[in-house]
């Protein structure tokens, strides 16, 4: 027997009819309730408050707020790169192939995009898992990464990493034995995930990164976290980030191997979140992708089930705002891609201006085309000033007291460790933060330069860190390392 | 007790370690099990076979094929219009913004954008709802289209329909009495919708729209509808698309009124699909949004919570590979917009490319601008062709026997309905396709016209269609036309 419903109120005398909210914080589904992006805490709020402060002619002691708390290359002026931005231009407006200023290798990769969009435009519905074109070029890039064979059916073309973990982790929801199915989520996290699995009303699985050991990933950690969720969960995947997000470390070989092996022996998918492959900041550090790790492993590790994924967010492309990525699906059953692809027909089709853009990634101007010495120097250019970038600020960090930080080697963040004094931790706990975000808003009230706080991306209990961005511009990390270590200092000793 | 996890599997002799898959059609989340997409279906394949054999040099009775079974304006030719793509490519490559043959307003536009991004880039992350600028011209649009006000921060900026139905559908996922949510759901139905409720896990409330009532949605039908639900699930939201998707009907006003009447008795969120607003193809008929209606009903009708949603996909933009649209929520409990937003942020920001063409769609050239007139000219030519090609189709429909069709009033669709011989729906029956699916494989392969037959929408038992695309080009649609007359002709003479 169902309690019949509440339509409407009456109320008052004369019985007037009055509407009743049907979606309420009460009534909305549960996996919502209380979700909270950690990236959106007090700090970044105070950064927008002052922002508006200074457009309102509020004197500062600083000129400007440096968002320096997501990845966002292009918001601290990093410029795009002049090849992608004329294909997709030419892509938009195709008039422009008209043009004789737009180099040749330029309008070549806008009218193979063109030709493969339906009626010759990229305002027609495109194809579900993106343009075979693009697909075929992908599986090139990525033989050509880890000299291992790639299948372009097996790549799907999205919107970009959260985009399409959140729907393949959607396949993975199920209830097996009453249990909700269970992801292992590294930690420090990328915050996106954890919404995610929130989201889906999947459980996570947190596992420490070992910070002191140079943020490789301990195998006594992942066998402790597996082992006591298993009463509460279904374990069924792995996430690792490599590059790490926001650790900046590069996975050693003998690390991903010991990774592999317990991803086989508890039968878990692993979820390789693989965007910063480009991003590689120390000349001895390699990057190696989990699908080359398994194949020179051989079987039966060889077998398993990987999801890598990429974007055009990151690194030199830093095209964050256009939105495009892709998965490449390795030893899936052969009955579940298409299943991805029923579930996708309905909300998906990728953009075909935001694929044109993936498609310069893979496909970059060659040796003898007229854009290759641009690009080849803007490239340059942005690579060789993240590498200046971090190697000041590693040397900032080791030269403050209270602060240290594992080597940067790849990705676009470091995240160094604060050994805070016992009065600022008092003095934060007043003021209702948590001590690192205590830290970083004193920071941003001092110089303008907007961190994320460790607790946004958890942490070991009593550990303290904060998340910073590596500008591309060596000149800009100067600066910002100044003003850092001089406001560093002062905290200290305030505090002390 | 949890049974333990075979994690791998010793066979033979040697105990050799075998990968077991973790992902399988058993073990995936049983909302995507025989999850079809019903548009993907085999006249589709079909239609695609015979392209490919087209290329490959076959002989056909045809030179192309010609698919009329999705709304995809730009693949059949109609061209983009020059104002949105050029605003579009200064945006992707500013460099532009220096080029004398592009007109003031549209770079006007580009600066707009531009300005509003952080970084002053397209490539940098957008704002989590949409770039305050383009939100609070959606509000002006509305207003004028309405005379009702419209709050800008009330507006969501997304993907386009079906991605923004998803997200604020998945808001309703509860559990209330240990019943699922029901959405009502129009029947013939648009395949993404009930694409979505499965994918979510909610449940489906079917109702059918009363063809013998030129397409009018019945109160007595919505009723037993949902009393039949109750015992299944716990209603909470009703889809209504109107214009029309695939009836080409505009619902009366009084129409409207009854609808709001019965969700304010039931308690539902009204989800208006309003992405053919502006594709009125009769001088008699006026579209009106579901939120003038409710303002105009005033209270307690004026407060019943709606969401109503656009897109640039459809007619005179038809930039349906573009993916942008909005969704305006009216009367929501004020606690709920924070949550939508708090669950984007994990994965969403919509591009700022794809804005750009929602901007140039809700602010177009003014009168004293330069791009007025060609603006003006191309939009006339687009609709000025769709409403001829709705009376072409009309006539050619009304001319034939064993076809019937309501008035063409608003969208992009045709939707005929077929009589069809006892003859055909047995040869039908013996090649296991239904019957329209018959029909529309034999007009395919007769004459290279691909629709998408009833069967895909579901349709009342007993009764048979297709839906055709309106081509917006009269020429285009006289051809296609005559060369179907000849077809039914031919078919119900060879079948009676």
């Amino acid at each position: 027997m169902i309690p019949s419903k509440g339509h409407c109120v009456l109320r008052g005398t004369n019985e007037k009819l009055q509407c009743k909210k049907c979606l309420t914080p009460e009534t909305v589904n549960p996996n919502y309730r209380g979700l909270e992006y950690s990236l959106s805490g007090p700090v970044l709020q105070k950064a927008i408050e002052i922002e508006k402060e200074i457009l309102e002619g509020h004197k500062k002691k600083f000129k400007n707020v440096i968002l320096l708390n997501i990845g966002d290359a292009q918001s601290l002026g990093q410029p795009p790169l002049t090849f992608p931005r004329q294909v997709l231009s030419l892509v938009a407006y195709p008039d422009l192939l008209r043009d004789k200023t737009f180099p040749e290798d330029v309008k070549l990769r806008a009218r193979d995009i063109l030709e493969n969009c339906p009626g010759g435009s990229a305002g027609s519905y495109s194809y579900l898992c993106g343009m075979d074109i693009i697909r075929k070029k992908i599986a090139t890039y990525i033989e050509k990464r880890d000299n291992v064979a790639s299948n372009w059916e097996n790549i799907i073309i999205g919107q970009g990493v959260a985009d399409m973990a959140k729907l393949f982790m959607s396949l993975l929801k199920s209830n097996k034995y009453g249990l909700a199915a269970g992801i292992l989520n590294p930690v420090p996290e990328c915050p996106f995930y954890s919404s995610i699995i929130a989201e889906l009303g999947l459980k996570r699985i947190d596992y420490f990164i070992d910070e002191d050991n140079q943020w490789n990933i301990n195998i006594n950690e992942l066998q402790r976290a597996i082992d006591e969720a298993k009463s509460r969960c279904n374990p069924r995947a792995i996430i690792v980030i490599n590059p790490g997000n926001p650790t900046c470390h590069i996975l050693t070989k003998s690390n991903m191997e010991e990774i592999v092996k317990f991803a086989f022996k508890e039968n878990l998918i692993i979820i390789a979140d693989e965007v910063y492959q480009n991003d590689v900041l120390k000349d001895d550090c390699d990057f190696i992708s989990f699908k080359r790790i398994l194949n020179d492993m051989g079987k039966p590790y060889s077998d398993i089930e990987l999801v890598s994924l990429m974007s055009v967010s990151k690194g030199v492309f830093a095209e964050s705002g256009i939105k495009s990525g892709y998965a490449e699906f390795v030893n899936l059953d052969p009955e579940i891609p298409p299943m991805f692809v029923n579930l996708a027909s309905a909300s998906y089709n990728p953009s075909a201006l935001a694929q044109s853009t993936l498609y310069s990634l893979v496909n970059p101007p060659k040796p003898n085309e007229p854009s290759y010495e641009l690009f080849k120097h803007e490239k340059n250019v942005i690579i060789g000033g993240l590498k200046m970038s971090a190697s000041i600020a590693e040397e900032s960090i080791h030269s403050l007291e209270g602060m240290s930080c594992n080597p940067l080697e790849g990705g676009t963040f470091f995240y160094p460790r604060l050994m805070l004094p016992q009065v600022a931790i008092e003095r934060a706990d007043r003021m209702k933060l948590s001590p690192d975000e205590f830290y970083a808003m004193e920071l941003l009230q001092e110089t303008g330069i907007c961190v994320a706080p460790g607790s946004a991306f958890k942490q070991k209990p009593g550990t303290y860190h904060i998340r910073m961005t590596l500008p591309s511009d060596p000149e800009m990390a100067h600066e910002i390392m100044e003003r850092f270590k001089e406001f560093h200092f002062q905290f200290m000793k305030s505090f002390s």
